[in-house]
């Protein structure tokens, strides 16, 4: 792990306007008067310390990475260099994406702190989910954002020594990485530690660690993760990464940020999308709120795909499925990009897969979910997302397109299971 | 590219003495009296100076990278790194197979000078298969050697943070992966400068160059060996890196080193026999010659996966397939291992396919073929590793096994084209 500085030293409410004030980049965002400055602590996430920092003149935010977990304790140390790569990872999604995520306005790597915008009156999408609202624009925004970074986060468009040069920076990134190595892809498929789950799933439990397909086949994914890097991704991109109001969608927090497959970060939110719908009879059972998840499901890949097609027709200037080969066969570039696209769609399937079951079964699981009070209620809301996350991971070269999948999801929600 | 030290001087038979003699490393293997030091520069190579120096205590090879191309001259810059990258790639195949590649003596990264062991009397494999000369042992060997790098070298078995360390050091050799990127993947497929080919080959170029399949099918291969860094590669596996005896195989020359798909080096190796398995008819027609480079060819790949089988049992001590997760299912362990081989297989396969190609159509050729003077005998030893390679890239997921392959090598050696 890399060492921390003798500099370094968490902010307290107390002590953040003497420290930031005579940062320049910030106080043009708050004024040069300190004392107008007021702080408060909002970091309900769990590894980082996180301020709004408000005064007459405007608001910000201030993230500090500390030496270890938050949730759990200096225990479990982490890299302070986390914030390293989330900053890396936002000038990157701004450049790609503009506008989607927040503005850098300073970042000290000696004191792990990032400076930005303040979102409001934005909340957690997950929350707006539990509450039944809707989002104008959620899934084309969204879809739109993933193709944009994904594609030209890639050897489709970069310069490669450029992206070679990136892949050195972020493959340094090893304990992040190993977090989601093992929480996602191992712990689930054994009595791992950190492991734990609802009463009542124990004999679904018991079956999927039976189930050698599904844990096989979750290693292979876990391999793909580790090795194929295909392009810069977000790395934690579910619905708690997504802030929303009634009209607007950003995205924030990639302090995950790796170079892995193109389906991954896709992959995790279809995941988290259906797990929200199938805790929707935890949450009112609004079956109009509940289709219009799966719509947003079916118009977060159709904008996907659209997008990442736009890009592939005008932006493919880097060393993959060069122009220069296809010369005068327009249709060659057309079959390269379907084929392209259905090899991210097998691997996001998968993706969304080991997520579902994660998220029920390891360290980390769902408000949606965890808000539920009656057990055995949360209990038939998370074994419905199991046997979904089951049949994408083993089925995932076969499930046919979306609205297969979110037929299959509807009849899970209706009772069919194993 | 990397900046050329002010101290940098290639080396020439009369200097290099005088600046060597007082590498303790050295002057231990050739005597301090420099004056009974012989040089001889030996480079047949596109790339290197490379010297035998003899003295009468022994033998040391001594190889500098210069700042170009050799074959090109200085229009073609190469930087003087590739040697770093060689001396890595040459201790770490070292450790994972000993005995298989040159020991190093002496590196010096500033004048890009690797000092190692003179293998004698070997000879380059490529011209004992064109005196038709047999190699006990060989595809044993070899394929031994590939299984033990190609699993030693990955998340099967490395701690993943070294791994990711390697990953970060090898990825900065930007210009010799795009040798490989470019040369290999793109030139066959469209008019590049760079592509020559026999007379008499015109009408196969044409219908190759309009093959959309293979085209895009090439291409997904590129973006396997871009992006899919699986383990560390030798990165140039053909049969001008091996030299042998009659009883003894060595590997040379990985200065193309790089994290690749595991089925590269052995795809890349397979393609050059069956490309010295067509060219026979230009080298005596000995039918029983031939049938041995086929077992050979059969051999490589049984002990590849003999050998990959016993590590995955035995050694499978990193992040990927862990035994933890299938405590009590040793059955599951098995599965993933037969279809991790079956990504292998396959991937092998369309490497070797490009490689075929490449090698007839891109800018560097094989003695086995330039060395036919006949050109329409020529043509035709090339025509059938053409039509061989496209069969391998376009449908490498439905080929069937070794003996398969083998058989169509065998039925198009017979005449049976397109």
């Amino acid at each position: 792990m890399a060492e921390i500085s003798s500099n370094y030293a968490p902010l307290t409410v107390e002590t953040l306007p003497a420290r930031l004030g005579r940062i320049d980049a910030i106080s043009a965002r708050l004024g040069a008067d300190i004392s107008a400055w007021q702080c408060v602590e909002v970091g309900d996430g769990n590894l980082n310390l996180v301020f709004i920092v408000s005064s007459p003149a405007g608001q910000v935010i201030i993230k500090q990475a500390l030496p270890y977990v938050r949730l759990v304790g200096d225990s479990w140390p982490l890299p302070l260099k986390r914030a390293y790569f989330e900053y890396h990872a936002l000038i990157r999604q701004a450049a790609r994406d503009p506008g989607l995520v927040p503005e850098v306005y300073y970042f000290s790597e000696e004191q792990a702190i990032i400076a930005m915008e303040f979102f409001t009156p934005h909340i957690i999408l997950r929350h707006k989910l539990m509450a039944r609202e809707r989002v104008e624009g959620l899934a084309e925004t969204l879809g739109n954002f993933l193709a944009r970074t994904v594609f030209r986060g890639s050897d489709l468009s970069m310069d490669t020594a450029k992206r070679k040069r990136d892949v050195a920076l972020f493959v340094d990134s090893v304990e992040l990485n190993d977090i989601t190595e093992t929480l996602v892809f191992s712990d689930p498929y054994f009595d791992a530690e950190r492991n734990h789950h609802t009463d009542g799933l124990g004999p679904i439990v018991a079956r999927l660690r039976a189930d050698i397909d599904l844990k096989v086949e979750a290693h292979h994914l876990k391999a793909k993760f580790a090795n194929n890097a295909e392009t810069l991704l977000h790395g934690d991109f579910h619905t708690g990464s997504v802030m929303v109001t009634e009209t607007d969608t950003k995205v924030i927090d990639p302090e995950f940020a790796l170079y892995g497959p193109m389906g991954f970060d896709i992959g995790m939110l279809l995941g988290n999308f259906w797990m929200a719908y199938f805790a929707q009879p935890g949450h009112g059972n609004d079956a109009d709120y509940q289709a219009w998840i799966l719509e947003v499901v079916a118009d977060v890949w159709a904008s996907f795909t659209a997008e990442f097609s736009h890009l592939w027709r005008t932006e493919r200037t880097g060393i993959l499925y060069e122009e220069s080969m296809y010369e005068g066969q327009p249709l060659a570039s057309e079959q390269a990009l379907s084929q392209r696209l259905s090899m991210i769609w097998e691997d996001a399937l998968g993706f969304a897969g080991v997520e579902m079951i994660r998220r029920t079964l390891s360290l980390a699981h769902i408000a949606e979910n965890d808000s539920i009070e009656d057990e055995a209620l949360r209990a038939a809301c998370e074994a419905r997302g199991l046997d979904m996350g089951r049949q994408l991971v083993v089925n995932r070269t076969r499930m046919g397109d979306i609205s297969q999948v979110n037929d299959l999801a509807q009849q899970i929600n209706k009772g069919v299971s194993l």
